[in-house]
């Protein structure tokens, strides 16, 4: 999974959570920023972009481990804040149904998700988001694509860890981009 | 159903549209309008208070048919907007996927829904409203309960054809006054 | 969309079907017919194959209106048995919240979906079936499909109406060929 | 969280099982098993009768860990094998999405859930068994018990840690017991 950058390392050191991470999954949130029109029509997919450590390009939705003693609904709002900015202005969903659950693991084939450094489990959501974002950190930009745009092959390649596949779920859960 | 009134009768005459009732299923939307905190927990579940024929008074949800050539999401704007006013702002879900799907009988006992006056099939959604709420036409106010409020067995009873039970389901799937 | 053969007309004569057509919204159910393995995940896709009236094939899921005072329930069970025969031994899901709304329009464009005869709106389900599945009436075959073929672009152009976009949306909702 | 007996320690050993508790979320799955009719109502829901560590009686549903490098529908089988045997047959379902997600906190209060020994986060599925349950380890019984009767407030007091209130959104998402 691209992973955006995680603020807090937890109450682990970097040692520790290495040590973790080879023996159990890590529970994820996701979110899929959107624009949406006044009937709720999904207009706009946002991703952030960024380069990796070898100097390449992808893009990625906003991702982001839950902490100890956290909520999911903080560990969305942490994630989007973190990716977004702090006046992005996030309506985190009433219901934490979430519209599909990930499974990254580090071995590739088992699922259409792949992490090489763990096993991340990820509740991903789909979260409007009506104020400016900035992003923050070592994000270079947030694209806003038309959900045709999204759905293009060319994107999907942009992204790694499968989250290709997780933008075309959350387009058929809008019933866009089919 | 307790129905909320319908600004538009669609291409039917009364007659007609009397005639339909008894013979096929119709096909309506309902919303819960709820308040949600900055994490999208909902705080407050709107319901709408009015007198019916014969003086008692009931409390329901906002509910309408879906006319001919009518999206899902305009009829939600249109009985959002005729129920609670212009300036709402409603927040019309991104996923046209309900949270429940109501089916309300003529005959009692079928499902825990009834509507006396015909076969009516509600696709319910629950609805974040941030604007401020101005019941029209024949409801009397719009009353904010909590979770736990809305929950109790008095309210309950003031809302007819089952809608306490729909308004149950919706603090289940929203994970409140459980 | 591509309708598959009602057997019970409702209380309606053709005439009258007709006149309500074009005058509100129909409610129809749709399954889309799966096979899946003992951990739940869908090995194939059942698609049936007919000829339209111009005799030339195309591929469909079940499809049917839902009649009056008729449960969704039923009226799954009902056109699963009408399409698949009587020992398909289809599994009709437990909750009947839908993985999608499809809203056909007679209209194009207005949503992925079209029905040059009519409005109707499908709540969709995907229904796992275990037995022997023997196409009626006028279905010639049900061809069982990996996701990988189900999601083929050739195999969409043989679905009208939008149907491709929704076995894509049912592709996706299990996390299948994405 | 009442916790059936977890058969694999995963690759922790006691001591830094319970270290890593105290410091991160751990991913769970939980399953309502239940019977239900060809329509695919449910007609029974299915509780697990055991005794804790002071003797005292007290009802679940299943419930356990997500391993490392195990896929969710893979430890729903193996919880639901270990809880309710070799041949209850659960009919796992076709999509991840669950009906709602538990959030069990040390601290009680935050959420209706609530696990002294740890952060737990349960992704809750139905399940519908059709095969003979028998239950093991240390499970005294299963007992199957209607709608009604596991929505009754006495039941809910024999569940600990607010698995009652699973039980009522599982409830309330198959539309029942409202």
């Amino acid at each position: 999974m691209t992973d955006t950058a995680d603020t807090q390392p937890g109450w682990f050191s970097a040692e520790e959570l290495q040590s973790v991470r080879g023996r159990m999954p890590l529970l994820y949130v996701q979110a899929v920023p959107v624009r949406v029109d006044e009937a709720g029509m999904v207009t706009h997919i946002g991703l952030l972009m960024r380069a990796d450590e070898s100097g390449d390009f992808n893009r990625s939705v906003v991702s982001g481990r839950v902490l100890y003693h956290e909520r999911i609904r903080d560990a969305l709002l942490r994630h989007l804040e973190k990716d977004l900015g702090p006046v992005a202005l996030p309506r985190i969903p009433a219901s934490l149904q979430p519209f599909t659950v990930a499974e990254y693991f580090p071995t590739p084939g088992i699922t259409p998700f792949h992490d090489p450094r763990q096993h991340a489990v990820a509740m991903a959501y789909i979260v409007p988001v009506t104020g400016d974002c900035q992003p923050r950190q070592d994000a270079l930009d947030l694209v806003w694509l038309t959900p045709e745009e999204a759905a293009d092959p060319k994107v999907r390649e942009e992204m790694t860890g499968g989250q290709g596949a997780l933008v075309r779920q959350a387009l058929a859960h809008v019933g866009q981009a089919l």
